[in-house]
């Protein structure tokens, strides 16, 4: 099978790169960029060198020759590629914002500031969280736009989905407390991500207001059956690769101290349980803590499950990698699961702990 | 004035030694170490080659000579050398955890393991936070035991008192994020501080139920009047100074959207009055976010105050130099209103971006 | 095939584990670890959990069910597992230096302090540098020793071995400056791997008489024919993987200025011919420099050519992972070399930038 | 007395900034800024706020009012302030390359690609490293402009000059391997110093033809009194501040091996002696690595003595932060020197660790 890949240059676009290459069901790859029109991947990334080459292309020259099409662009300006995809049968698996929200065109239009070109897409493509929508995916039978989720989300939704599922969720604000690795912010040079600035330094930004809020939030009311008060503030922290989303569910009931040991068993059970039967996510051991390098390089989720010291509180600890389960290895578990492939196929690597 | 440090060979410890060495006020320094009697500081830290010379002396000796003594010991171990120096009246500064909570030894044994050794001596104690308790360690006239605070509570207390003496919290939890730099975990090398396990990676421990949680949630019952629900949780971050927490505390009145601008302006200038007089505090300007490395090599404490976009959280960041502020900074910021020096002598390092 | 790794625990041993996880030809794991026997590695590496799932037993044990046995034990305590695995035909894979300099017992006694306790195991050795030994290594036909090559030896020699093995070096002393990532001191928590101390910081170390000092000039003799002048300093740098190797080597003649242009692109395509066939080389386009983390989670070394401005000195570029191309990338080739199996079977990741 | 500072608002600018802020003998900045005109100081570099508040003018206003000048720009832009300074009996201290040469502008020329402007000039001014030309700078009697040195050449000369003026050196070509911290590169983004690209990674550049060549090789020359052979090549290291040169200059006579530990020691002694009345120069005790967190935020040189096993080579260690000895707390010492002021006045910050 051949795949194409639009805005390969971006460092989502060669993570996605870099995997495929490896992939047993993909035995080719076509490459567009905008930017690098005409020059080799390779010479833009020489990390490349020897293992991949390949001309950057115009888009249209990619969705004609490939089985299915990534996009890895701008926000707001990838709806015709999705178009033309969909008119040729072609899977379109978007790695920006624009079919994370279905057809909430006004969520997406009041915080993206952007309108939808063809509304009518919307409609067929699927929030591409395989834990919580795979079978929805595999129903379009190929004729499928699938919104690959944004890095925050990926992970905080993943770390709140059964307890929001199974009720366990009491009125109050949800919390949630994140952080990314520096390659979140793309590849183009700025001061914010300028060595000297953000070397030994924890930043927020956009707090309480980043355009993951409702992504999350569209999902949890979704996945809750009613709106869920959130809160989330990112922070940036002085490491290449990784999130970690801190999340506080405010319980139902408030516990007697003495039942936390029981009642934490208890919702560590109840995730283990929940997520048994998914290849990527790891419910840890109670007792121990996810952190953003034992995932590292890998497809993984990890989670842990703690209760505060008063019992009022659920906090779970949710870590990905950023560029893999947050980017592109997620979106290559979509494309296995649209196109009927191993879910896990091309995504087998071991995390690397450094 | 000469100036004694007990367990001056710990960070903490060495990190007052680099600083005394330039303070205006201090004329001498005496030093003690368990590990390293007999041996000279400056063998023990190179930095220190050429600027600062003396032999590491048992800490009796120390209490002799200086006219001032400040102890980075281990928590549980220093209340003997508290009595020696009131018995003489001096002054005692201590880094630990011992003098941290006055007379409520309940709470000191049931998250430090162990009793008070001399309950008498903690009625004389203060807890050495100079914004709150400035009067208090005036008026002793220099019989008294500064119990300096930790760390994490320095950025946390700060970050919230104005919030909370002045009415703004709800009835609900306040959840404190909050991440330290890795020389938080002091001087000894084990796994959890080796470079290749924490360098780019974001490590959460100790979630919710880190022992700084009873010093936060003491002094915010005696800052609102009343206790108030508390989650906290610390994470180790990739970087050597620094601390920022960043603050969720619910508001009594959610507001409408069109009233957030309004309301964060109000609650700015809130903040800007509490805290006009205060040397080391800055209260960012409205729009700017604190981040750890503009403070770092100080003693200032950056707050940055936001409203979540639903309007019923104030998020407060606040950041402080973990070795500085968060240790020997203010404990020679209290060692100053003790001895009745300028508060800010010997601290008036401009913090260095990098 | 079954494999087994002795001494599973340390980094290099974790690495193995890692990279023989997802062989082809592998289908079976051994472990053994002293430190930990009884223990599951995925208990000491959580990062394995639910991908590698095993129990550390004896070495004995290992050696009694693999067809293959890697050793990533201390120098001077793995003798004995070589012999027993000699004696019953399997091939041996040692990434200490015990069989690293075949019978020249005098230099390992010099530089190791210790003596050979099977010294007729030595002649069964070989140097395993597959650019250099290749050969010679399938030449046993299974019954051999492997002495994995240093890391900093592996950037070294691939880096120098074209231009002494053409005679461009002349009679001065050959300089290697050379820097490691902190992961290369292993797993032990020490002073000099604690964040704090090495995180912003960079170290020599063994300036002039590191011991991988005579394991480099020994085979830039055997390559060159004659023994070479070297001097080697290393440094630690503040980053998880890579080796960089700096290397000065005097040429046989000082070029008019004029000349360094076609000089180097003389010396460049003798580097490009010379490696033209090695699928682990990659000697970078004329202009281009290495940079470790072009190769990172990588088996390549990526080399680069330059002249100093006076023509006096080839200055050689030369970045390995150390992990991979340094340690355990570098033996599985190796096991690939002994056993028939393609050469870069379980090695073809694609470098990852970040 | 009232300095100026024109560049400000670059990362040698704004160090200069902050360690004139605490100088005892400053009692006035006055800065300049192009790209920041009519913008306040403390809204470019947030880390001033509080601290330190001034409006950014023209560079003419600056010269007017100050009585020092320091001029942080670009190169080959700043000989008109020169002379706007000499003209009005004001020290000229310049953080750029263009009065390093002196009357030399074959050389400047064919390194910077630019001519001298005013070449009248260049006669009165003074290569301003103090260990070599204190006595020259306080001859001139204030009417001078300071050449402040490059980073590396500071650290290179330094490190090398005892050797070369006592003639230890032979004929071979010095080899001088360096690495530098990412402030070196200044305050602008660009890819090479984006944290994605350079975190976790060592980078070579300018590989045998860094512009610092020649700045190092006429020093050599004029303290050795003959031409020495000189090969550069400096590295970018993943860390913010430091330098780090390792220095291998070839000795006239190779010595037997046993004759390497007394000899060292002879060459320490050399050392010690040539710099025994140097402020800000430590020569380390034998044994002892030079690295560069030990002068971090400090003015100090750290120089250590080591021979290779061989005793064919003497290794210098010599390290600085780049941004205090490497180029604002160097420019300081020299206006200390011009002005009449102690040598150490407002450099006598202890080295911190971390």
């Amino acid at each position: 099978m051949k795949t194409g890949v639009i805005g390969a240059t971006g460092y989502a676009g060669v993570e996605l790169v870099r995997l495929l290459t490896e992939h047993p069901n993909v035995d080719g790859l076509e490459l567009s960029s905008v930017s690098y029109e005409g020059v080799r991947i390779e010479d833009v990334y020489p990390n490349l060198f020897k293992k991949v080459s390949a001309e950057l292309k115009k888009a249209d020259a990619v969705i004609e020759t490939a089985d299915v099409v990534f996009s890895s662009l701008p926000h707001g300006v990838g709806e015709v590629f999705a178009k033309a995809c969909i008119e040729c049968d072609k899977p379109f698996i978007d790695l920006s914002a624009d079919f994370r929200f279905g057809n909430d065109e006004a969520t997406f239009s009041l915080w993206y500031g952007k309108s939808y070109q063809y509304p009518e897409l919307h409609g067929l493509s699927v929030y591409g969280l395989p834990e919580l929508n795979r079978q929805t995916m595999k129903a379009k039978n190929g004729k499928v736009i699938v919104g690959n989720p944004g890095c925050y989300p990926t992970a905080v939704i993943l770390g709140a989905m059964p307890a929001l599922a199974k009720g366990l969720a009491g009125t109050g604000t949800i919390i949630v407390d994140a952080a990314s690795g520096i390659t979140g912010g793309g590849r183009d040079p700025t001061r914010a991500y300028h060595f000297p600035e953000c070397a030994d330094a924890m930043s927020p930004y956009k707090v309480g207001c980043h355009r993951h809020t409702p992504e999350i939030a569209c999902n949890f009311a979704a996945i809750a059956g009613r709106a869920m008060p959130l809160v989330f503030t990112p922070h940036l922290a002085p490491m290449n690769r990784g999130i970690l989303a801190t999340i506080y569910i405010p319980l139902v009931d408030v516990l007697p101290s003495k039942e936390i040991t029981v009642k934490t068993a208890e919702i560590h059970a109840l995730y283990t349980e929940f997520y048994k039967d998914e290849p990527f996510i790891r419910v840890l051991p109670l007792g121990s803590v996810a952190v953003t390098n034992r995932v590292r390089q890998s497809n993984f989720c990890d989670i842990s499950i703690h209760l505060d010291q008063t019992g009022s509180t659920l906090i779970v600890i949710s870590v990905i990698d950023n560029m893999v389960k947050g980017a592109a290895g997620q979106a290559i578990q979509n494309m296995n699961i649209v196109c009927g492939f191993a879910e896990d196929a091309g995504l087998s690597a071991v995390p690397s702990l450094f």
